[in-house]
C-alpha cells in the first residue's frame, strides 16, 4: 500500500481509490462506483464485500471529482458583512441549516463592508462552482455578476438590494422600522431627536435615515444640521456623533441609533450622561432588558431573514423561473424604558 | 453563442470555456491557459487580446477542475459548535483572515454539540477535499481522523482537544480560569459557592469544574452536592439550576458559570432575586460592564484561538512535521462589581 506518512505533496497519492477497493473486493470498478453511489444493481453480497473493502481501506468518496461530472457541487455561498457581528450569527446558522436540510455545504465569509472585497469573495465562490450565492451586499454594482448569474448561479441578496441588476432581494422593514421608532419618541413628547446611522453608502443607513425623516416631518417637526450623524460604527465615532447631539445649540432629547453596534456605543454614552436621555435602537442587543433602563429597539429577526433567502436560494435551484421578488419582513418595536422616558424639562 | 437563459441543468454547457476565448482572441488554447493562471511566455499584445476577448465573453476560471490537478483546493474546514453563538463570532472571523492572507476559502458548519453531527459534517468536509481542518470537537473519539489525517489533511483541533488520537491543539486555560474565578469568590469571604456547567461530557465544562473543585480543595472548602449542575445552556435548565442551588437546605452564596450562555441566564435569575448573590461568569458577554453590577468574568480570546489555530494550520500545510503540539492561552478575570459582592450576614 501506499506510504501513508503526511506528505502533502502527496495529497492525492496517498489516498485509496476506487481501484484500490475494487481489487481487494475482487469486483469491478463500476461497481464499486454503484456501492459508494448507492445506485441499485448490486446484490446484497456483493455490497457488503465491497464496504468491507472500503472500510478497512479508508476509502473516501471524492466528491469534488463526482459534482464535475453531475453539474452541480451541492455547496452555497454566503457572503455578509462581518462573520464576527453578533447580528449574523443567527442568520448564518439559519442558511446552514436550510443548506443543510438539502445536502449542501456552506461557505461564508466577510466583505468588511468593502464593494471591491465583495466581489473578490463572491467571484472566488464562482470560480469554486457554488450552486448558489446569498449576499448582503456592500457595493451598489453588482452587473459584474451577471455572467454567473446567466450561467444558472442561482443569487439571492438579503438586507440590502442588488445594485443595477434584478435579482431576489430579501428585506427587513428598514424604513417602516426607522419610521416607528422617530414616531415612538414623538409620541413620548420628543421634539428634538437626533438619528446616528452607518455610512451613508448602505442601503439601510439611507432607508432608516428616510423613516426618521418621514416620520419628523409627519409631525411638522425640522431638523437641525447637527441632529444627523451617519458614518462608520466605529465606537470614536458614534461617541463624538452622540456627544456632538447633546452638546450643541440645538441639543437632542432622543436619539434614534441605526443599528446594533451603534445602539451598543449610544448605550455606554448615555448611561454615562448626566441627564436622562431616550434612546431607540434599530436591532435588539443581548441583555437589552437588563439595562437600566432597558433598551427599546426595533427588533429584527436575523434567523427569518437567513432562512427565508435560503429557502428562496433552492427554490431557484430546483428550478423556479418567475420574476425576481422582493420580500420585506416587517420589524417589531420592542418598548422597554430608554424609549419612553419624557424629554426633561430643563431643556 | 449558446442560449443564456437561467437553466439550472445547463449550469456547465452555458459558460463561455477556454476553448471559446481562445477562438475569439484568434489564439492556441496553452497561450490562454497561461494568460488565465498567470504564467509567462505571452507577449503582452497577445495577452490584452486574449483578455479582451475574456472580458468580452464573461469567461471565469473554473478553480475546481485546477485544483483537482494541483493537489491542493486553496479552502479549509472549520466545524464550530454553533454559528449563531456571539462567543464563535470572531473566532471565525480570526480563521477567515488568516485563511484569506493564504488565499484560502473557508467553509464552516455547527456541529450542535452533536458527536455524530461533527463526524458528518468532518467527513463531508473531507470529502469536498479540503486542505485542511480546524475542529472545535463536540465528540471524544477522533479515529474516524486517521485515514484523512495520514492522506495529508492538516488537521488542528481548538478549545477542546482530540479524542483518542495525537493532533495539534489550541486551548484556552479552562482549569486555570475556572480557579481563579472561584479564588476571587472565596477571597472575597464566600464559603458557599455553586458551579453551573454545560453538558458533562464537553472537555471544557470538566476542566472548569475541576479549577473550581480545586480552588475549593485548596481553600479547605466542603461542595455540598446541590452546588454542582451540570447540564444543557438551555435557559429553563440553568434558571432550576441556579435556583436550585439559592433555595436548598444550604443555599449558596456565589455562583460561578461556565460558559457566557449560562452566564447570561444566571445574570438574569440573579437580577429578579431579592437577595444579593455574587457571580463570576466564564467568558465575557456584550454590555457586561453596563449593567448593576457590572459582570465579572473570566474572559477567554476567541479571536486569538481561532488566528493561533488557523496559523498553525497552514504552517502544518506548509510542511511543518515538529510532533503534535498543544497551545495553551491564558484567561483574564475582569473584575466588574459582581465577582465582588460579599457574602450576606444574614445568611
Amino acid at each position: 500500500m501506499a506510504d501513508t506518512s503526511h506528505r502533502p505533496e502527496n495529497r492525492y497519492g496517498n489516498r485509496p481509490t476506487m481501484k484500490d477497493v475494487a481489487a481487494r473486493a475482487g469486483v469491478g470498478l463500476k461497481t464499486v462506483s454503484r456501492v459508494v453511489n448507492g445506485e441499485p444493481g448490486v446484490t446484497p453480497d456483493t455490497e457488503r464485500r465491497v464496504q468491507e473493502s472500503i472500510d478497512a481501506l479508508g476509502f473516501r468518496r471524492n466528491d469534488s471529482a463526482r459534482v464535475l461530472r453531475k453539474g452541480r457541487t451541492a455547496s452555497i455561498g454566503l457572503v455578509l458583512e462581518d462573520l464576527a457581528d453578533p447580528f449574523y450569527g443567527p442568520l448564518n446558522r439559519a442558511v446552514e441549516e436550510v443548506a443543510r436540510a438539502h445536502g449542501a455545504l456552506l461557505i461564508n465569509g466577510s466583505s468588511a463592508e468593502d464593494p471591491e472585497r465583495e466581489q473578490e469573495l463572491v467571484l472566488a465562490l464562482c470560480a469554486r462552482r457554488v450552486d448558489g450565492l446569498i449576499v448582503i451586499p456592500a457595493g451598489d454594482d453588482h452587473r459584474y455578476l451577471e455572467p454567473e448569474i446567466k450561467a444558472g448561479v442561482a443569487t439571492v441578496f438579503v438586507d440590502r438590494p442588488a445594485g443595477r441588476i434584478d435579482a431576489d432581494v430579501i428585506l427587513s422593514d428598514s424604513f417602516g422600522g426607522a419610521r416607528s421608532g422617530a414616531a415612538h419618541l414623538i409620541a413620548h413628547g420628543h421634539r428634538r431627536i437626533g438619528f446616528v446611522g452607518d455610512q451613508p453608502r448602505i442601503h439601510t443607513a439611507i432607508e432608516r435615515l428616510r423613516g426618521y425623516r418621514t416620520a419628523m416631518a409627519d409631525a411638522g417637526l425640522a431638523i437641525h444640521d447637527d441632529w444627523v450623524a451617519l458614518g462608520t460604527t466605529a465606537p470614536d465615532r458614534v461617541r463624538d456623533a452622540v456627544a456632538g447631539m447633546l452638546a450643541g445649540p440645538e441639543p437632542v432629547t432622543a436619539i434614534l441609533t441605526g443599528n446594533n453596534r451603534v445602539t451598543v456605543t449610544a448605550v455606554r454614552v448615555l448611561a454615562a450622561y448626566h441627564h436622562p436621555v431616550a434612546l431607540v435602537g434599530f436591532d435588539d442587543i443581548e441583555l437589552a432588558d437588563l439595562l437600566e433602563p432597558g433598551v427599546t429597539v426595533i427588533a429584527q429577526d436575523a434567523a427569518t431573514l437567513g432562512r427565508t433567502a435560503a429557502e428562496r436560494l433552492f427554490q431557484r435551484l430546483d428550478g423556479a423561473a418567475d420574476a425576481p421578488s422582493r420580500v420585506v419582513l416587517p420589524t417589531r418595536l420592542i418598548a422597554r424604558g430608554s424609549g419612553e422616558i419624557p424629554p426633561s424639562a430643563e431643556r
